[in-house]
């Protein structure tokens, strides 16, 4: 029961709780009053429901026991309480029939349900977060609910999906964001560098990926990996280029494996690009190497924003 | 200078000592009298030259001084003494001729040259190792000394190299086994798993794992990966059988892109495979698939055989 009832009083709490960050905003409607963070669910020093009331105490004490919305992680196995994924084709109407609503502390919780798919190449497929970014996007851009749209979400686990007139058709995982990560910090393909990172290295670096991936399509990956360490042994090639090249032949290796879920997309529609600033303009130049523009959007705001859409939608 | 002089007196000491393991064998000519181990160059926990020497301390007791051949990451920047790469095409000579000689503690050392080419994909490519051992296979198969033959060399950096006449021609690498590594321990790919392996469940796994990538040859390895934590998710896959998937996937894309070297091979001639027993198995199932042929020679034995026949060559 909120304590205030004015009109500038907040609505409800909505929080993007993945693997490595908790990210809280005070809602009114669709407008962020105030932000709060916590740990991610692959990081938590404590019981989730003591860090997420630890962390929303303030707001509690002010504003009393507003409605909890929360999207990520926090709904696996690993997370605060399992929510079973949604099955596509989702819309709003089953993500939220598929919410996982209780009380905890006084306060309404619902997390929203993961979702889960057969891809194109016909294998099982999840994801648990990006479902509520793709509503926030329908929400925030509303030609996303008309016509058939490819929404990239690049990250750890990059998503490519398939939205049909604002349904979740069909989605197909890539594993870029992890295999780069685990490649440049702790494989042997890249030499220690001491040297200060050189903004030039990293775009030619990058650039000549990209474009070693689009002659050799038909090549796998592993044959091309190692180039990452002979150029640096043989051509000098320094470590940030190098990691630049490594970065280059996986986002131009995803974007290859993407290239065939355009041809269900409406013609001529851009991209939207979901992800962090820096990731989503390498994307962005990975897609434009194909001819396809896009369009970057912020992950987190995408959240809130789909979190209130189900907040908001017949409750 | 040798303290025994008998028929039965050692001749040299052969030393494989790569980034995990040192092995050490006394031999005399092509026999090997004793072994001893030591750590690799990547677990050194003291000076390469201690470690070496007190290796072989009870045999410098015995036999005096001899001289001691060693093959791998021993000479690479890391290692003891950085000895430059010989380049493709490189015979037996030409290696004899790039060996780094200098004596220490009054033994004459012989540290054996890496080999670089630029591969069949113009890349810059090299291997620190391997070639002693692909030495020691035409030393032990006198075949492989005439006509031309791919020969498979599985491990971290896996290495397929075309010989010509007995001739290091060219040679193509693959980060098979590093990308393994690195997904089945440090990835989320895996979900721990406390049951015993099951040999049933290894061998259905890697097998769909092999037929999946050849049934979608043109699918880039980045959009498969994933599968390997949804089937375990969705589908209820064994960890044990998930690790074997993602086996049977890597060696399935390496092998593929291993195919278009055997283009160049005579016709007809099985492929050796130097490598661990159980990875020489799965590689040896992943060409049967193919229809390629093949047979497994011991890689510490090949080593071993290179630097005899380096050292009985011309010394």
């Amino acid at each position: 029961m909120p304590s205030h009832s004015a009109t500038h009083a907040p609505t409800h709490i909505a929080g993007d709780w993945g693997t490595t960050h908790l990210r809280l905003h005070l809602c009114r409607g669709s407008e962020v009053l105030d932000k709060a963070d916590g740990p991610g669910i692959g990081a938590l020093t404590a019981s989730p429901e003591s860090i997420l009331f630890d962390a929303i105490q303030s707001w509690s004490n002010t504003h009393g026991t507003l409605p909890i919305w929360l999207a990520g992680m926090v709904g696996s196995r690993n997370g605060w309480k399992e929510v079973p994924y949604a099955s596509c084709p989702a819309d709003i109407e089953k993500l939220r029939g598929a919410l996982l609503r209780f009380r905890s502390h006084d306060h309404d919780v619902a997390i929203a349900a993961g979702v889960s798919c057969t891809n194109r190449l016909g294998a099982p497929d999840v994801m648990r977060g990006e479902e509520t970014q793709i509503l926030g996007a329908t929400a925030a851009q509303p030609a996303l609910g008309r016509g058939r749209h490819i929404v990239a979400l690049p990250g750890t686990h990059t998503k490519w999906a398939l939205l049909e007139d604002g349904r979740l058709q069909s989605f197909q995982t890539s594993l870029s964001g992890e295999l780069y990560a685990l490649l440049a910090e702790r494989s042997t393909l890249l030499k220690a560098g001491s040297a200060p990172a050189n903004e030039q290295d990293e775009r030619n670096g990058f650039d000549a990926g990209l474009r070693r991936i689009r002659e050799l399509a038909n090549v796998p990956l592993t044959h091309l990996l190692f180039e990452v360490r002979a150029r640096q042994l043989i051509q000098g090639l320094s470590p940030t280029a190098a990691g630049a090249f490594l970065s280059g032949l996986i986002i131009g290796q995803d974007v290859l494996g993407a290239l065939p879920l355009f041809d269900q997309a409406s013609p001529g529609t851009a991209v939207p690009i979901v992800g962090a600033p820096k990731l989503a303009a390498l994307y962005s130049a990975a897609l434009a190497a194909h001819g396809i523009n896009s369009f970057a959007l912020d992950a987190t705001a995408l959240t809130v924003a789909g979190l209130t859409a189900l907040a908001q939608s017949g409750s």
